[in-house]
């Protein structure tokens, strides 16, 4: 157990080592909330350091929140401090626990998945990709029996310069593109070269529940920056870049998942700024730019970057093809040697035929064609949602594209019992703890309109409504 | 810099950090060969802690031979212990500057590929692949509509347990099986998941030379284990796995890249019970069975495992589809668990698209048709390679099989020099060393046979040869 704790532990100084160690094993229920930590004399002993550094380690324990000082007599476990007890179990899943949930959710069986923000397969215009498949295969006749270069397919990479050029003046060469097999692989190849151990990185909350699990598995020190309906608060975000120097600031300002929140034009100038500042990198997560029921929404922070700082990832798998899992990550060339590096480490490039696929399927007419489509349908699945939902009482903000409504059920909704309740009714929704750096916003849930029609909507919601009604009025009569 | 150098640092006891810390400095070239290290009281000042910690940091590495002891006047650096200087420039660079050279050299444009183990495109049967890309699509029309799950489509699941148990008798079953975007994506997500920082990991020694930079960057302590052309000395595995508890031992025992050895039917059998005996986990690399000259190879070292000590990764990239990027893991589901859920943070599944075309591609008759002719396509290029360079009087063992020629070539041959002046040439070859977990092997090279046709393959190899001839002429006339 000990050597598993503590090859998780990185660190730049002593006493945070010490800390590292301390909070691991505080995390994996080594002690009970409340109960009393060995004294610095005992640890100091066992680390081989000295007492001074262990002090520093339980000053900061303290300064943190994860333990308490009662009367001079030592210190203790904060609540909140530990993991689930599932999680505790288990010395290698720990770091992906909170993820298990969310995959444990997504592979529940369920007829109604409200908590897949994914595309309905019926919504793409699947005839027409076997043309364009077929079409790939007259032009590249040996497509299959090619590798591609690590760093991506140079044709698809130039018209992918051509495409940002024309829709957002990217100043971008095909150089400063590469290509991932999906944004889950950019996130992870970012983490892996730019944060460091105990780098400070700045996360939404909500934000996109795996890039939570994949910071924190880099030793990250995740600070969150909370996200409203009007984005984020400009003091809020300069404060933290102020006091934490953080590494980067990894948002997902489009269409937010899971809140749908979009920030505004003037304030992405302004965070550009900031992050220019107080060198923070921005890593930008833009799966879903296109899928806008209203306005076209603003550029992203790359196109308002003038010093390099801005990373932008951009995803084309959730409404253009998720069988292809294409997405790219534009950046300077500073980092993108390094990204290159990486990624000829994690697998050797995404394969030609997806990239070749995709070229000729993203620029063709059709496609574009057919988003406008897509956007009709999925606005109507959402007013659809926000119907059924009317008459609950429960609170959302009626988002402006994307995938996904983001509820505030009643404070005192037993979330457990609804998600195993809905769970038994075929129904799966994301609890909003999964979202949260925090692991709290325990009274908020994730239910995305875009993997089921207009029928199993309806119904799948009339269910988890009755779901939720038995439960509250079951608990209403306990407390008679 | 010493934030970067030591946020690398990971280990379990603090003696192992300070040692880890002055390691990574030293291979840095913080001080030069023979230049005197700073004195334990020092060290001790600048990490805070006990000067007995420093000691026992200065008693590994000296015991590692990376420094040694002058006339009690103190540590000082041993020739060998630092990295080349365009590596030490570069913090995060670092660890990739082996691979580095590799993807360097297949960066060149060159005519004279013979750096690439890969098959020449030519040699697949593509207007069949069409074929049956055309047929995928009419059998699954929603395919790129569609997500994979993270361990991959269970059709194919299914179809290679049923492959496997009928060629090997693998008792394997679907849960038992994870498909990857290639064998370097395996590699990498069995390394994260199974190797600790400072665990021991044996490695062939001349090897992939990718696979060391995966486990170096995981930060194992790595030790190699000699290959030869009957396979490896026993009583030496046994000695390595005795003396150092090792984690596991990645090794690639058919065809061996680079040697192109294959390692015998009953040291499979001995190994796999040196390996329960040791409990060290045995991941085998297997990129090219079917690629056999005379007899089929031995069955993989996972038939013969009854106690789970096997890990099994095939790739079916390098001669069935390299545009496919699609390879498989197997093993016991301990270990599965753990590969699934790092596989859902470094993407979300291998894409549907290229599994579906994989599973009816590979187990059509027509494929297996193909493998026959490529062996001989394959034979006869390697019979080429051999003929075109007899009269050399350079030392290689004719391989069984495989993409490869492991030459020995005379020990004063300046390597640097010689790839130079090929690349000048348009020729490129893999110099032995990088192939070398010690980095030594200075005079062998690695040529394939795979990627040139036979025209090339003859041009190629006289300009090789001639361009040898200069050089060594060349450095003779210079000692005149």
């Amino acid at each position: 157990m000990k050597k598993d704790v503590l090859s998780n532990v990185h660190s730049d100084k002593l006493f945070e080592q010490v800390y590292d160690y301390l909070l691991e094993r505080i995390r994996r229920g080594e002690w009970k909330v409340h109960e009393k930590l060995p004294s610095i004399r005992v640890l100091a002993a066992e680390f081989e350091v000295h007492r001074l550094t262990v002090f520093k380690a339980y000053q900061l324990l303290k300064q943190n929140r994860k333990v308490y000082v009662k009367d001079k007599s030592g210190y203790y476990v904060q609540p909140g401090s530990t993991l689930p007890l599932a999680a505790q179990q288990d010395p290698i899943v720990a770091a992906y626990v909170h993820e298990s949930c969310l995959s444990e959710i997504h592979q529940v069986e369920a007829v109604y998945q409200f908590s897949k923000a994914l595309l309905d397969p019926n919504l793409l215009p699947n005839r027409y990709f076997s043309e364009y498949v077929k079409k790939v295969f007259d032009i590249y006749p040996k497509v299959l029996g090619t590798y591609s270069t690590t760093q991506g397919d140079l044709e698809l990479r130039e018209a992918l310069c051509r495409y940002f050029a024309d829709k957002h003046h990217f100043d971008l060469t095909k150089d400063e593109i590469l290509i991932t097999s999906g944004s889950q692989e950019a996130i992870d190849l970012i983490a892996r070269v730019l944060v460091k151990p105990r780098d400070t990185v700045l996360l939404e909350r909500p934000t996109y529940s795996p890039a939570i699990d994949v910071f924190r598995r880099q030793g990250a020190n995740i600070v969150p920056i909370d996200i409203y309906p009007d984005g984020y608060r400009l003091d809020q975000v300069e404060e933290l870049m102020q006091k934490y120097k953080p590494r980067l600031f990894y948002l997902n300002p489009t269409f937010q998942n899971p809140t749908g929140y979009t920030v505004p034009a003037e304030q992405r100038k302004r965070i550009v700024d900031l992050a220019a500042q107080y060198q923070c990198l921005l890593v930008e997560d833009d799966p879903c730019p296109d899928i806008y029921f209203g306005e076209e929404p603003p550029p992203p922070f790359f196109a308002y970057d003038t010093t390099g700082c801005a990373i932008y990832i951009r995803s084309f798998s959730k409404y253009i093809a998720p069988g292809l899992s294409i997405a790219m990550v534009a950046c300077r060339p500073s980092f993108m040697t390094y990204l290159v590096k990486a990624k000829s480490l994690s697998d050797s490039g995404t394969p030609l035929l997806n990239q070749k696929i995709f070229l000729h399927y993203f620029f063709s007419e059709r496609m574009q064609q057919h988003l406008e489509k897509l956007r009709t349908a999925l606005a109507i699945r959402k007013e659809i949602m926000e119907e059924e939902l009317s008459a609950t009482g429960w609170q959302w903000n009626s988002p402006a594209g994307g995938f996904n409504l983001w509820i505030k059920l009643p404070e005192s909704t037993p979330m457990e019992g609804l998600l195993g309740k809905s769970m038994e009714q075929s129904i799966t929704f994301v609890p909003g703890s999964i979202c949260d750096p925090r692991r709290e916003l325990n009274s908020w849930i994730r239910m995305s309109y875009s993997y089921l029609n207009e029928l199993q909507l309806r119904e799948g919601l009339r269910r988890f409504v009755s779901v939720f009604r038995q439960l509250s009025s079951g608990r209403k009569s306990d407390h008679l």
